[in-house]
């Protein structure tokens, strides 16, 4: 067998696994769609949380609520955020700047910032029988939200 | 005062309330938006777990997607299903058939074995240092995900 059909059959292989990978990963749509969809489910619980400042406090309520916004801050929202996912739509055109993927060690700190804010509010939400002792540390976590829809999110 | 000018003051007091309240309620579409996000966080993380089981077993991936499945199992999903979503519109009409909103009992069950088999999943994926390990559960969560749809979701 010559080199050159070695190596022929290398590149085969090479081009064949790099099809099995494609066809697995994600297409960027999906990526977007479910990023998409996460932080609308974000949204959906911190305005729960919200109505419950605001309204008659409801503890189970909240527990729900921020145990959901937690366990996504923590699901690696970041692998919904890869390199070909610049432009595109998902359930519409997505809204993230440019910036969010050449500046990665601002995400980083704005994720870790988020990632922590929302743990502790699930942490507390069992201990916290009322506004008054919820209220800080969710101004805290929606202050988290704001930093990087500032830093990184077009307005639609 | 007449009795008929409280009566209408007393009118014009119940309204205006009903319309604060109406005000403050999610509109029907938030709702349907909402739901239909919180299934396709749902697909991804059963997405990523189903890849765990064919592929290299990440532990700290199958551990963050049962986590966020968990968290929104129970969440509260059904006040999302509110009477006035029965038909509309969120990212798109909604694929709920009319029988969820007749049949309760049912879905109480449905939603509960959900519940059951996600929480249990993600209890177990700490544990699970294998696919095998893991995957009994995950087959009988999905099971959940998918004797709920044959009952209640239309096909697309």
């Amino acid at each position: 067998m010559t080199f050159k059909r070695l190596s022929l059959i290398a590149t085969l292989i090479t081009l064949s696994l790099g099809s099995a990978v494609a066809a697995d990963a994600p297409k960027p749509e999906s990526l977007i769609k479910w990023r998409q969809s996460a932080f609308q489910v974000i949204a959906w619980n911190t305005g729960r949380i919200k109505a419950q400042l605001e309204g008659p406090y409801n503890k189970d309520e909240v527990v729900r609520a921020a145990n959901s916004i937690a366990a996504l801050a923590n699901s690696g929202l970041g692998n919904l955020f890869a390199a070909n996912t610049q432009t595109g739509k998902g359930w519409h055109d997505t809204t993230v700047k440019p910036e969010f993927f050449s500046d990665t060690a601002k995400v980083s700190e704005l994720a870790t910032h988020f990632s922590r804010e929302a743990t502790a509010l699930a942490q507390l939400a069992p201990q916290a029988g009322d506004a008054a002792a919820l209220k800080p540390q969710f101004v805290k976590l929606t202050a988290t939200c704001k930093a990087c829809h500032d830093a990184f999110k077009r307005s639609e």
